[in-house]
C-alpha cells in the first residue's frame, strides 16, 4: 500500500506540473461544437478526439457506425497477468447552446473567468473525458505501464437519448465485458463534497403535435375553428395535476419505494436545500417538500417535464393568429423497472381515452433505468480513490436524478457502473453559462489516476 | 341620376385605362416593410404615404405624433357648398411575416401568380389604403372637383391594437366629425360576393408569464423545481374548457344575444361551409357547429384564443431542460358591450382565485366593440356602389369577427362606419402567402370612386 501511495505521488505530482497543458486540451475540445439534435460538428469532434488518443495515448480510436453518429472505442492493455478491466462511458456530443442571448461569453469561446472556464458541454461531459484521457497519459509517463486493462466507449448521441447505441451494444457484445465502468458525469454537493451515484433513472422523451388547419389565420375566426394550441394545452392538463401526479393509468405501477436500507442512506445523503434555493433565487421546492421526502421525490419517483412548448407567434409584441400548429417536447424519468415502451403505451392510451387520438407522438428516446449494487468493489474503488484525490469521503447517491445508456451499456451486460465527474452545483450543464471550476478539473485527472491502481488492487 | 352614371362610366374607364399604374403603387408599397410590433420600415413607410399624397393628389400628408408610431391625416375639400364628409380609416403597419418559411415566394417581393400579388401587409391593408387613394388620383383625373370633403386617417399601430390611437383622438377630437366612415377591410364571401361589416369586435390582448427558477435547468431535476411550463398549461386549462367556454366569472355578464331581427339576418347571411372546410382542410368547424349556429359563434359571441405560446427547447430533436420562464399571447375577441378593462380585471380576479396569483400579465391591447345601425345612409350608398362597380348586391354582416379601433375613433364620436375592401376568402391575412387578386383591387378602386357620388347625392 506505501509503495502504491509512494509511486502515485510521483504521478499527482507530474498531473499538477502539467495541468496547463491538461487544461489546453479541454479548451481545445470545449471549442468544437458538436451538437448531435443539429448534427452540427460532429464529424469534426469525432475526429479531434481520435487525433488525441493517436497523438497523446498512442493508441488508435475505432469508430464503429451506427444508422446516427458513430460510437467511438478505445483499448488499451496492461502487459500485468490477470488484470482487470476497467471501462469508461463517455460521449463526445453536447447540449444545443440556445438561449445563446443568456451567454456572458459566446457558448464556444471556452473563456476563462474567476477560475472557471465557461463553454457549452464542457462539463457534460468534455472535461470529463478530457480528465480521463489526461489521467491515462500522466500515469503512462510516469510509471510506463498500467496496471489494469482500460476501454474507451464515447458515443455521439447521449443528448439526443443515444437513439443508436443499442445497434452498437447489438452488433459489439464482445467488446462489453469488464470488471466496472465508469460513468461519464458526476460533481460535488452544495458543500464541495464529492458525489458517487450508482445508477440513473430511465427515459422517454416525446413530442406532441396538434394539428388545426392547414395554415396559420387570422385570429379572428377561431370562435369557429378549432385550435390545436388549445387541444394541446386540454391534453397536457390529462396528464399531470397540480399536485405533480402524473394521471396517465398505470403510470405508478412499476414504481417500487425506497427499502428501509435505502432510507437510511437518503437520510444521509446531503442535500444542503437553502443552499440550492438560494442558487436558484426560489422561495422552495416543488410542492413545499423537504428533508427525506425531497430527496426520495428526486430519486425515487418519475417525472413528466414539459421542456418546450411552441405554438403560433411568440415573438416581439402582439400578433392576432390562430395557429395552425402546436407540439410541445416531453421528457419522463422513470425509475427502476418501469419500461419506457410500456409508457409510451400508456402514454397513447391515455390521449386516445381522453378524445386526443389526433395527437401525433414522436419518440425521441426510450431508456431504462439503471441500478449498482452498493457493494460492488468498483464502488470501494472509487470511494477510496476519492478520499486520495479530494481528500474527502464522497457522499453515495443510490441513483442520479438524470439519465443515460447505462442499462443499455453496462447493466444488461452484468457490468457494474459508477459515475463520477468534475461538476458542481453552478456547472450550468444543459443551460446558459455551463462552466467548469478548474480545480475541480485537476482534481478529476488525479481521482481517475487513483483508481487505476485502487481498483487494479482490489 | 342618369348624368352621374354617364360621368361615372369616364371614371371608370379611367380607372381601366391606368390600372397598371395604380398596381405599381401598390406593389411600390406592398415591398415596403412596416412592421409595427418589430418597428421595423415603420417610418420609411410613413415617408412613402405621404410621398403618394402629395406627388399623386397634391395634399400633404399631416403628421400627428403619439407615443408609438404617427397617425396620419390627409384633408381634400370639396368646392360645392354643404358638401357632406367621408372620412377613411386605414393603417400603414402590418403583420410580422413569420413563419417566413412557408412562404412561396419572399413576402416583400409582391411577386405576380396567376392573377395575384403575394405580399405580407397587401390584403391587410395596403390594397384597400392605395385602391382608395387611386379613387380619388381618378375621380380627379377625370372630373377636377370632389362632390364631397375627404378625410384619411392612416395610423401606424391597427396590427399591435391600436395602441397608442387613443392620444390622437384625444387630442384632435376636432379632426372626428364626418357623415361616415369607411373602416380599413373587407372583401367577398367563398361564393364571391362582395361582404359589407356592419362593425367589429373588440378586443383584450395579453401575454401571460410565469417564472421558474433564475436560469434554465437540466430536467433531472424537475422532480423537485417548480416548471412554469406546467404552472401556465394548468392556468390556461382553467380559462376556457373543451366545449370551448370561457370559465371566468362574469366573463358572459354583458354578452346579448341576438335580436328575432339579427337572428334574420343571420339566416341570410352567406357562409359557404364546405367551401371554408375544403379550403382549410379540415373535417368540420369547432364543436362540429353549422347554419345559423356557426354564425351566431363568430358573430356574436366572444373569443379566448391562443395566439402564441413558447417555452424551453423549442429546436429540432430533443433537449432536456427544465425551463426558467414560459408564456403565452392571448386574445379575447368581445362582443359589443363587453368592456376590455373589465374583462381583465375579471381575468386578474380569476387567475388569483385560482392559485396563479404569480402569473404577471402584460396588456398589449384593450378596445371595444363597434355596430353601425343598418339604416344609414352609408350604408345604402355602400350596397349602390357595390352593385355598380361588382355588379352584385352585397352580403351585409352585422359585424365582422375581426377587431379594430372602430369604437374609438368613430362610434364615440357618432360617426357610423362600415367596412369593406377587397379581400377573398383565399387572402391569407395574417398568415404565410397573404395576397390580393388583382382584378379585386382594380374593382376596389371603382367601388370608392362611386361611392363618392353615391354618398354625396343622398
Amino acid at each position: 500500500m506505501s509503495q502504491i501511495t509512494d509511486s502515485m505521488t510521483e504521478v499527482m505530482q507530474y498531473i499538477e506540473d502539467h495541468k496547463e497543458t491538461y487544461l489546453e486540451w479541454l479548451r481545445d475540445m470545449a471549442r468544437q461544437p458538436s451538437v448531435a439534435a443539429q448534427n452540427r460538428g460532429m464529424k469534426e469532434m469525432a475526429e479531434m478526439v481520435a487525433r488525441y488518443f493517436q497523438e497523446q495515448l498512442g493508441v488508435p480510436i475505432e469508430s464503429y457506425p451506427t444508422d446516427g453518429h458513430p460510437v467511438l472505442y478505445a483499448h488499451l492493455g496492461s502487459p500485468f497477468d490477470g488484470a482487470k478491466t476497467l471501462a469508461f462511458y463517455n460521449h463526445y456530443d453536447i447540449q444545443p447552446e440556445d438561449p445563446v442571448e443568456l451567454w456572458e461569453s459566446p457558448p464556444f469561446a471556452a473563456e476563462e473567468r474567476n477560475g472557471k472556464i465557461y463553454a457549452r458541454g464542457i462539463s457534460d461531459n468534455k472535461a470529463n473525458l478530457v480528465a480521463r484521457l489526461a489521467a491515462v497519459h500522466a500515469y503512462l509517463q510516469v510509471k510506463k505501464k498500467l496496471p489494469l486493462n482500460l476501454k474507451f466507449f464515447i458515443e455521439g448521441e447521449e443528448e439526443i437519448g443515444s437513439v443508436h447505441l443499442p445497434q452498437f451494444t447489438e452488433r459489439h457484445a464482445d467488446l462489453l465485458k469488464a470488471d466496472g465502468m465508469i460513468w461519464e458525469f458526476g460533481g460535488q454537493t452544495e458543500d464541495g463534497q464529492p458525489e458517487v451515484f450508482l445508477g440513473v433513472k430511465g427515459m422517454l422523451y416525446v413530442e406532441l403535435v396538434a394539428y388545426g388547419a392547414n395554415s396559420d389565420l387570422h385570429s379572428s375566426v377561431a370562435a369557429v375553428i378549432e385550435n390545436p394550441a388549445w387541444r394541446l394545452v386540454w391534453a397536457l392538463a390529462t396528464l399531470k395535476n397540480e399536485q405533480e401526479k402524473v394521471l396517465i393509468d398505470g403510470f405508478y405501477d412499476r414504481v417500487i419505494p425506497p427499502t428501509d436500507d435505502e432510507k437510511e442512506l437518503l437520510e444521509e445523503m446531503p442535500y444542503n436545500e437553502q443552499r440550492i434555493l438560494d442558487r436558484l433565487e426560489l422561495d422552495g421546492f416543488l410542492l413545499d417538500l423537504e428533508g427525506a421526502a425531497l430527496k426520495e421525490k428526486l430519486l425515487f419517483q418519475p417525472t413528466c417535464t414539459i421542456c418546450g412548448i411552441h405554438s403560433g407567434y411568440t415573438g416581439e409584441g402582439s400578433k392576432t393568429v390562430l395557429p395552425s400548429e402546436a407540439s410541445v417536447k416531453l421528457d419522463f424519468r422513470l425509475v427502476k423497472d418501469q419500461d419506457p415502451h410500456e409508457i409510451l403505451q400508456l402514454l397513447r392510451d391515455h390521449l386516445n381515452r381522453h378524445g386526443f387520438s389526433d395527437l401525433e407522438i414522436r419518440v425521441f428516446s426510450a431508456q431504462k433505468a439503471a441500478r449498482t449494487d452498493l457493494h460492488h468493489p468498483l464502488v470501494k474503488a472509487v470511494v477510496r480513490s476519492a478520499q486520495t484525490s479530494w481528500g474527502q469521503t464522497p457522499a453515495i447517491l443510490l441513483t442520479s436524478p438524470g439519465t443515460g445508456p447505462m442499462y443499455t451499456l453496462a447493466e444488461q451486460f452484468g457490468i457494474a457502473a459508477v459515475s463520477v465527474g468534475v461538476d458542481y452545483p453552478g456547472s450550468n450543464a444543459h443551460a446558459p453559462n455551463e462552466n467548469v471550476v478548474i480545480d475541480n478539473f485537476v482534481r478529476g485527472i488525479k481521482h481517475m489516476a487513483a483508481l487505476f491502481e485502487e481498483f487494479a488492487a482490489k
